[in-house]
């Protein structure tokens, strides 16, 4: 057994109050496939350019994460830059170079279509609804997504809702679907496009899970010095979703301690 | 046994995006009284005008808190307006008027001078000093404070604070205190000013606790419309404190549990 992971593959370069990175490995997939690789096998479904860092490749090795699915098309790799303010809450992004990613349409080996665990990280929701497509039968589809697609495609993103089992978003991009400030109403009206399980991050403050047993309020590990948060989100579903990948019991036995699993995964990314 | 509690007693007119109420029960010392009521019986100080409505007495009594403690002087009750924004976070104040609590130095019944459990709610710290000067060897002894003690009596607040079990702040006070954007470096150097237990309130976001054994995050109760947060704290620590005062047992092995009993009785003020 293995998890899929498709997401952005990217090179990031990232400037926090405490330094100045060019071109560290990014992307919601990679982050999430090394988080998910410390439990499960991981399949990795994405693309980069001829100047992806061997370095990088060398790194998803030694987490064992097949790379079958991973594209090198020339070109270059998706490229983010952005800089954090001193209380890490806030970003802007400096720069967004799609490269390789503008014409990115996944088509899944074989061996990929029957894996049970499917994590679509974070990418455009048009990408993430066409690799579902190619998937026979999956048991648990869960899927992130960014304010980006709220704003420039929210018509695809409501249509992959319905088809997922969870959900996951962040408390603002809550509040942007559904016009609630009130993060509880806001699960009850994200409940109702579908998922069974809906899953709020909160940065610092942890997270929050909503499902057929209530909610489980996750604290976030605590950290007394955050250099960077970029990725943790990421790394957070990935680690939820390989540990699930692993744990004995039905999901719902499970995704508590799957995202106690992930926030600690979380806070090493 | 019961809880000695002194703090303010106060009539607040408060706007919110849901009504606007003239001249409510209000003060730290009311909210904390009426939340630690549910546990164990309690003893309030504090002091009032002649204005103060008499169903305000009588919701006290019908909570058994004893009254000997509470001056009722000539003059005019401490009076709070103040309006919240519409995610309810943020609030300002409109107008304070202190009436008799301008020249309020309570003296204590003797039956008040041996009661182990003190909760110094939320007043000017040379009150809570004042307060404290009269016990005799309290067993627990935990203190609130609030953004206007920081800014206009610190120095107070710096004399009283090494003299406390437990301490009492929200986030952006600990902020203010140690100059510490993180909460959990905060935490380290507020424990190096004296208190065995520090516990930083975050809203709805819940609260943390610092001691001997780590940390223990503790969630808010989940409410999906808040009407108006105010005393919302105040009703925690009140919670908290009652727990403590019936529980078998060490402080160290109840106070977790007193958090979690003092954020359900918050959620219903």
């Amino acid at each position: 057994m293995s998890v899929l992971i498709v997401g952005s593959t990217a090179l990031d370069s990232i400037k926090t109050p405490h330094a100045e990175n060019p071109r560290l490995l990014g992307g919601s997939a990679s982050h999430a496939a090394v988080a998910a690789s410390f439990f499960s096998p991981v399949k990795l479904v994405g693309v980069v350019g001829e100047d992806f860092p061997k370095k990088y490749v060398q790194l998803y090795r030694k987490h064992r994460i097949d790379l079958e699915g991973l594209q090198i098309l020339p070109g270059k790799t998706f490229h983010w830059s952005g800089e954090y303010e001193l209380n890490m809450n806030n970003r802007r992004t400096l720069l967004t170079e799609l490269g390789v990613f503008e014409t990115f349409t996944p088509t899944l080996p074989k061996a990929h279509q029957n894996i049970p665990y499917v994590l679509l990280a974070n990418i455009a929701p048009s990408l993430q609804s066409h690799v579902l497509n190619q998937m026979q039968r999956p048991k648990f589809v869960i899927a992130d997504t960014m304010d980006l697609w709220l704003n420039i495609a929210l018509a695809d993103l409501l249509k992959l809702i319905p088809r997922l089992d969870a959900f996951v978003l962040n408390d603002s991009e809550a509040h942007q679907l559904t016009k609630e400030d009130n993060v509880f109403a806001a699960l009850k009206k994200v409940h109702k496009l579908g998922p069974k399980y809906v899953i709020i991050k909160k940065g610092s403050h942890g997270s929050i899970l909503s499902g057929p047993r209530g909610f489980f309020i996750c604290p976030a590990f605590p950290l007394h010095k955050v250099k960077d948060p970029t990725g943790a989100g990421d790394s957070f579903v990935g680690g939820l979703i390989g540990y699930l990948e692993t744990a004995r019991g039905s999901i719902d036995q499970n995704i508590r301690r799957a995202m106690i699993y992930g926030s600690v995964v979380a806070s090493f990314c």
